[in-house]
């Protein structure tokens, strides 16, 4: 079935039926602007990623409804990575007339989905059609109280530096996927992130973390912007770097890609942070009830610069810059 | 030049460094989320709107910098609708590769120059290629006391329907774009709406607006949301909609557009609000202090449906719908 056969305002009627209400809403889906309330003394939280066809995703590489989580997934990411509670959404569509009907009602289900699992309400968005391909454009906006949001500036010298579960799945999922593979953990990884909402939420709740970030650009590259945004160097062990069993069994370590994904693959969506090594322990503590496990991968130095080895001292050059957009072009 | 020669962070970047700051913003540009204060007691507004080239523009009809003053635009024209004040923008972008970089450049500088011009802070969004056509998604987050909203629902019996600035003339100019006319009065009224920011505000803290609406689907469709969602009916005298000396210039009255238009156009930005007839000399007194006027159209019926008709008492048939982004498709 087409989209026309429900048209713009039927298709807006079906996604508010399902979106589910706040009692923090005081108007919803349906009027010129939703009007919400943030918790008493809490700061505004807000953020924005826009996912495209042929850039982000292929529409043959999975189902929709796993592209529904996702879009909201990397968005549910950078709010954890500031220590925050994610609260509501808005999803705007370009939508090109022959996509099934099914493939954007399986989409919003994922995307309605994640957000209910994650106590977050769609509030608003739009949708037009599109002369291109499928665009996904979300905002998310959450709350924390100010003094306990976790910036990237906030890294010092002597600290730890750890990150969440395991790093180089995503892109290696990736790779797969470009090769023909629609099937796998690596590949899971690719399409069904999962954001470290929780943990980001406890380390910033319990004050351990100083600095943080999600890794969408890949290991280094938003390592890097903690070093820039804090001013201070890194020397990172990279043998220490977590990796998943299914990874190590599908990259020898022989190969470029076993140092190559974790480092700079991207779209890990696992959280980077900065701790003074006493409170290592309670970030493991956090990490285990929420699911997920915390390496220490490095140290924070008072020079500048990232300085990559392994635990044999072998350097590795800098791994800078993560994907950028226009490279190429 | 392209956008690779600055880069996807470099685009960025130029971006953050002309967006100023705003007292209430504790993180700007740059970090994972913004985060910003929202004032006191204040209920927080929110809004998106998406602009597809091939479906909302044409990058041959207009300028750059209009685009850039237009994406605001229709957000503002969404909070103004509540009787909001806008307070922080989100703006994420997919561009197509070959679009210059100076394209860009000036996009950004009339986005920003509106932002300016209404007191808004551009606090985050995302860019990427795109692979179909330039897609703008925006969202505006404004504030209001819970008390001031102005919702579609509040339409009482008895009650004026009245409408700020003229109608058709965005309509029109559209036309006339599609003509190959780049130049006139109705052309800007399409390219740069002026969003009514003022008005719907101060309707609101003077409690005035019962039910309120900005016009983006076209008149007829926009009051039948006020109706829809008041379970009220409305009579309106088709006669009194207000159009501008150049739209009585440009369209003769027995050609259809003459009444088309003003009635079914869309994309006028006028708001479309309902208030007791005490309060109508009121009304125009804060129209005036905004540069603008409002028109007595009609009135709400506690009967369902929308009468349209002339001073003569001709009926017109009711014209319903607007634009559907998936018809025909």
């Amino acid at each position: 079935m087409k989209l026309s056969a429900v048209g713009e305002f039927g298709f807006i009627r079906s996604i508010a039926a399902q979106a589910g209400t706040d009692p923090a809403l005081l108007v919803g889906i349906g009027d010129d602007a939703a009007a919400a309330s943030i918790s008493p003394g809490m700061i505004l939280l807000s953020t924005a990623d826009l996912l495209a066809e042929g850039v982000h995703f292929d529409l043959g590489w999975g189902d929709a409804y796993s592209l529904g989580k996702k879009s909201l997934a990397v968005n549910l990411s950078d709010i954890a990575a500031m220590g925050g509670v994610p609260r509501y959404a808005l999803l705007s569509l370009a939508i090109p007339p022959q996509l099934p009907l099914e493939f954007m009602t399986s989409f919003v289900s994922g995307f309605l989905g994640q957000a209910a699992k994650y106590g977050v309400a769609l509030i608003g968005g739009d949708t037009s059609s599109s002369r291109g391909g499928l665009v996904v454009s979300v905002t998310l906006l959450g709350e924390q109280l100010p003094e306990k949001i976790v910036r990237r500036s906030g890294a010092r010298a002597g600290e730890l530096i750890c990150v969440s579960g395991t790093l180089g799945d995503a892109a290696l999922g990736l790779k797969q996927l470009q090769a023909g593979h629609c099937q796998g953990e690596a590949v899971r990884c690719h399409l069904d992130p999962v954001p470290r909402v929780e943990l980001g939420k406890a380390l910033a709740e319990a004050g351990i973390a100083s600095a943080m970030i999600d890794i969408s650009d890949g290991f280094a590259a938003d390592l890097g912007h903690i070093l820039d945004s804090s001013g201070k160097g890194g020397r990172v062990n990279i043998d220490l770097l977590p990796l998943s069993a299914a990874f190590r069994e599908s990259v020898p370590r022989e190969c470029a890609d076993y140092r190559r994904l974790p480092l700079a693959g991207g779209e890990d969506y696992e959280l980077l942070f900065t701790l003074p090594g006493a409170l290592l322990a309670d970030a493991r503590a956090l990490a285990a009830a929420a699911g997920t496990t915390v390496a220490e991968v490095g140290s924070i130095t008072a020079d500048g610069g990232l300085f990559l080895a392994d635990s044999a001292g072998t350097c590795y050059e800098t791994v800078v810059g993560g994907y950028d957009h226009f490279a190429g072009d």
